[in-house]
C-alpha cells in the first residue's frame, strides 16, 4: 500500500490526502511532527534529502517528494488531470503559481500564527501579507469568468490552490474581498469525496 | 510564430530560450526590462495578472506563464519530456524543487548582486545563502549516482535546474564544493543545440 509521510497541519500534505480520498485509494499515513526536526534526522533524510513532507513511498521502494509532483503523478490517467494538452498546460501553470506566488506567503504567515512565531518575524509580515493578497487578487480575477482553474472541470490545480486558500483566514487574510474565490471554495468543498484538512483519512502507521 | 516575453538576465526566461533553441523552433522575443516596472503596467497585466516574465503567447492569443509550465507544454511529445510515467513524475519533482527550494535562494541573491541591492538586503543574505547551499547539496547528492535529474537522459528537469545553477557564482556561490554538480553542468552544456544565457536567440520584436 502507498505510504504518505504526513503532517496534519500542512496544506501541502493535505493536498495528497484530499486527492487520495477522492480517488478512493487506500493509503498508510505516517504522522511526522515537523516542528520537532524529525525530517532532518538521518532516517528521514535517507528518504528525502530535501527534508520535507509530504513524501510518498510505494511498496517497491520508489519515493516521490514535492506535493504538486505527487498530485501530478497520482492524477495521471484520472479525471483530476485533464487529457487535453492545453488544459494540462494550464494545470501546470496554476500549480507552479501556487508554489511560487501563493504558498510562500499565505502558508508561511499561517504557520507563523500556528507556531507562535509572528513576533519574531514581525518585520517580514507586511511583505508576506502583501504577497498573499496579490495571489488572492490574481485568483479572484481568473475566477470571475471561470468555474475552476484549468479547463472546465475540477482538477489538481484546484486541489493545489484550495489547500492553503481555504485556511488563509488562519494567517489573517480576510477572504471577504475576494467573492469569486469564496464561490470557488464552495464549489471545491462540494466535490464528490471531499475530505477536510482535519479529517482523519488513511491508516495511521508509526515510524520508524 | 510563438512570442516570448523575455528579460535577458532572467534564468527563468533563459530556460525557454534554451529549450526553443534545442527544439529548433523559431520564436519572437520581446525584451522587457523588469527593473523598470513594465510588467506592472496595464498593457502587460492584461497579458499576465501575476506581472512576471517569462510569458509565452501564441498567434491565436493563448498565453502561458510560469517558466516550468511553459517547459512542460513545449516539451510534451518531444525527447525533452520522458514518456515513462515514473520518469515524468521525477521530472515534475525536480522542477517543483527548483521553483521552491532553489530559485528563491540562488536566483534571488544573484539578482541582488546584479542590481546593486546586496546592502539593502544585508540581513536576509545569510539565510538565502544557506538555502542555496542546501539546494546545491541535494543536487550534488543526487548527481553522484545519476547523469541527469530524471530518468537516464537530458530533460526539462535539467534545463530548469541548469538555468540558475550555472550562474550561481554570480550570487557568490562557490561550486567547487559540488563536484557532481560541476560535471553535470558540463554534460548539459555539451548537449546538441545548447544556447548560452547570453546568446542572442529568437527574433527581436518591439512592444507594445
Amino acid at each position: 500500500m502507498l505510504r504518505l509521510y504526513d503532517y496534519p497541519d500542512s496544506g501541502n500534505a493535505y493536498k495528497i490526502r484530499l486527492l487520495l480520498s477522492q480517488l478512493g485509494q487506500p493509503f498508510e499515513r505516517v504522522e511526522i511532527d515537523i516542528r520537532e526536526g524529525i525530517t532532518r534526522r538521518p532516517e528521514f533524510l535517507a528518504k528525502n534529502a530535501n527534508h520535507r513532507i509530504p513524501l510518498v513511498e510505494w511498496p517497491d521502494g520508489r519515493r516521490l517528494a514535492e506535493s504538486n509532483a505527487i498530485l501530478f503523478h497520482l492524477a495521471e490517467g484520472t479525471p483530476f488531470l485533464p487529457d487535453d494538452a492545453w488544459e494540462r498546460a494550464e494545470t501546470m501553470q496554476w500549480m507552479f503559481f501556487e508554489q511560487y506566488s501563493h504558498e510562500p506567503f499565505i502558508a508561511v504567515v499561517r504557520a507563523w500564527h500556528h507556531n507562535d512565531q509572528i513576533e519574531e518575524n514581525r518585520t517580514a509580515v507586511p511583505a508576506k501579507m502583501e504577497g498573499g493578497h496579490h495571489a488572492l487578487d490574481v485568483m479572484d480575477q481568473h475566477l470571475k469568468t471561470r468555474r475552476f482553474f484549468a479547463g472546465d472541470g475540477y482538477s489538481i490545480a484546484d486541489i493545489a490552490l484550495y489547500a492553503y486558500t481555504h485556511v488563509a483566514d488562519e494567517g489573517g487574510f480576510d477572504l471577504a474581498g475576494y467573492p469569486a474565490v469564496g464561490a470557488w471554495l464552495e464549489r471545491v468543498a462540494g466535490q464528490p469525496g471531499h475530505a477536510r484538512i482535519t479529517d482523519q483519512v488513511g491508516t495511521p502507521v508509526s515510524w520508524p
